[in-house]
C-alpha cells in the first residue's frame, strides 16, 4: 500500500480520494476549499501543508482543472517536483493538450520522477466507486508503479502507449464528441418542442432509435425535468471543447461540428449559465427560438 | 389479411415487402427498377400496373425517397388516390416534412381515404425481418386499419397522435440527431488521426466511453474498414438534414449542428462520394486535414 497525495477534492477529485482511502492505501487530500479538505478529514483522509507532507509520497494525484493548474501545482512557487522523493509517481488526471502531457513527461523526468497522462472518464458517482474509465500512457516504470492506483481507481483502464500524449489525445477525441452530442441533444429537444414535440416524449421515442447517444440518454432528462443542478457544468465543455478547437488549429484540422458546439456552450455562459448543468446549453436554443424548456415560468 | 401495395422496392421496400408477405398478406409490389420488381415476383409477389391493380387494395404503402414521390404516385398523371377504393389507407413512410403529412392527410380525406403518417427506422436488415422501429400518427380509424401491417413490420410502433404530422416531426428530429452524430463520428475519428490514433483504437475506447451514439457504435465500423458500400448514402442524408433545414427554417429555429453537418454531407457529395455509404463524411474532414484513412493508397 501506497502513500498518496491527492490534489484537486472536487466532485471527481473527492471520490477518487475516497476509492484510494478504501483500498487501503494512506492518502493526503488537497484543495483550495478548505471544506473539502475538512470533509475529506472526517473520512479518515489526511490533510496538511502539500510543501511539507510530499517527500513522504510515494505518488500524486492531480485531478486539478487544466494543465496551468498542474504547472501551479508541480512547478510554481512551491516546486513540489523538487520536493516529491526520486522515483515518486505523477499522475495527471486533468483534460490537457497531449502535447503538454508530453512536456510534464520531459520535465518530471529532468527531476528524475515518473508521469503517466491519465484522464479520466465517468462522473463524480463513478469515481466514489473506483470504477472509472481511465486513459492511460506513459512509459512502462510510470504505468507499472500506477497499477495498485488505477485498481483502485477504475473498473476499465485503457493503455495507450508507452509515453505520455495518447491518453490525452484519446480523451480529447472523447470530449469533442461528448460535447457535440450534449449541444446536439439540446437542439433535437428544442427542435421538436418547436413542431410541438413533448421533451419527454422525445427522450422516450430517441432513446431507442438510430438517433440516440450515451449523452442524449444521460442529459436528456436534465431537460425534460428542467433541472440544471450541475453534475458537469457547462464551463467544463466551454473548457474542453477550447482545448479541442485549440489542438485542433495547431494541427490545422478543421473541426466545424466542434466549432458550432463550444460557441452554443460559450452562448450558454455568456448568458449567464455556466455554472448550470451543461444540459443548459438547451436554454440557447429556447430563447432563439422563443420557445419555453420543462421548468419555465 | 389484406391485399396491399407497396410502392419503393429499394433497400427498405423490398425487405417491407417481404415481411408483409411472410404475414400472409397479398402483396402487390411497384417500382420504376424492373429488376427490384422481378425479384420481387420471385419471392412470390405480386406486380402489374398500379393504376389497374389500385381499386382492389386495402391500403397501399409508400416507401418512396420523399414528399414529391409521393405526390406524384398519389396525385400524378396516373391519379391513384381517385383509383383506390372509399376507406382505402394510405401509409406514408417516406421522411416527409410534417407539413407535408398534415396536407396528405387531408387531401387523402377528400378522396374518402385514410392516412397513416408511419415514417420508418432501423435499415434494410431489419425490414426484411419485420422489426423496424415505426413512428405513427393519424385519425383513429388509419391506426386501427393499419395494424396488422404494422404488426408484420416493426417490432416497435410509437402512437404519437391522432392526426398526421407529430410522427414525421419524431423522423426529423431523429434524423437531425442522426446526421449530426455520424458527421461527429467522422470528425472525431479523423481530429484522432490527426492525433496520432489509430481509427481502431478510438472505436475500441470510445465505445465504452460517454463519447458513444449509436451512429458511432455502427458507422465507425465503416471507417474501420474503410468499407463505403452504402448501407445509407451519403444522398440520404443531404436529403434529410435538408428537410431539417427547411423546416427549421420556416420554424424560425437556429440549428447550427445541423446545418454544420449537412455542409459536410454536401461537400461529401460535392467530391463525387453522394452514393457511397454516409460514412464517407469522413473523406471530407480527410481531404481538408491532408489525413490519410484505412483503405487509402
Amino acid at each position: 500500500m501506497s502513500t498518496v497525495g491527492l490534489v484537486g477534492l472536487g466532485s471527481m477529485g473527492f471520490g477518487m480520494a475516497q476509492s484510494l482511502l478504501r483500498a487501503g492505501h494512506s492518502v493526503h487530500g488537497f484543495d483550495l476549499n478548505p471544506d473539502a479538505v475538512a470533509r475529506f478529514q472526517a473520512e479518515g483522509g489526511g490533510a496538511g501543508d502539500l510543501e511539507a507532507v510530499a517527500p513522504g509520497l510515494d505518488a500524486l494525484v492531480l485531478v486539478v482543472v487544466n494543465a496551468d493548474q498542474m504547472e501551479a501545482v508541480l512547478f510554481g512557487p512551491d516546486m513540489i517536483a523538487e520536493e516529491l522523493k526520486p522515483g515518486a509517481l505523477v499522475v495527471g488526471c486533468a483534460t490537457v493538450p497531449p502535447e503538454s502531457a508530453r512536456v510534464f513527461e520531459d520535465w518530471l523526468g529532468d527531476h528524475g520522477l515518473l508521469y503517466l497522462d491519465a484522464p479520466i472518464s465517468g462522473g463524480a458517482a463513478k469515481a466514489a466507486q473506483g470504477e472509472l474509465t481511465m486513459m492511460a500512457s506513459g512509459k512502462p516504470a510510470a504505468m507499472q508503479a500506477a497499477e495498485p492506483l488505477l485498481e483502485a481507481l477504475a473498473s476499465t483502464v485503457f493503455r495507450l502507449g508507452d509515453a505520455a500524449g495518447p491518453a490525452s489525445a484519446m480523451k480529447m477525441v472523447n470530449q469533442l464528441l461528448a460535447g457535440v452530442h450534449i449541444a446536439a441533444a439540446a437542439e433535437a429537444m428544442t427542435f421538436g418542442i418547436s413542431q410541438g414535440i413533448e421533451p419527454k416524449t422525445c427522450l422516450e421515442v430517441i432513446s431507442q432509435c438510430a438517433g440516440s447517444s450515451w449523452m442524449f440518454q444521460n442529459r436528456g432528462p436534465h431537460i425534460v425535468e428542467g433541472d440544471y443542478q450541475p453534475r458537469s457544468a457547462v464551463e467544463i465543455f466551454v473548457k474542453d471543447l477550447g482545448i479541442v478547437s485549440d489542438v485542433a488549429r495547431d494541427a490545422r484540422f478543421a473541426a466545424p461540428l466542434a466549432a458550432t458546439a463550444l460557441q452554443q456552450f460559450l452562448a450558454a455562459a455568456g448568458m449567464g449559465h455556466g455554472r448550470e448543468d451543461d444540459a443548459a446549453v438547451a436554454k440557447v436554443y429556447a430563447r432563439n427560438a422563443g420557445l419555453k424548456l420543462p421548468g419555465d415560468e
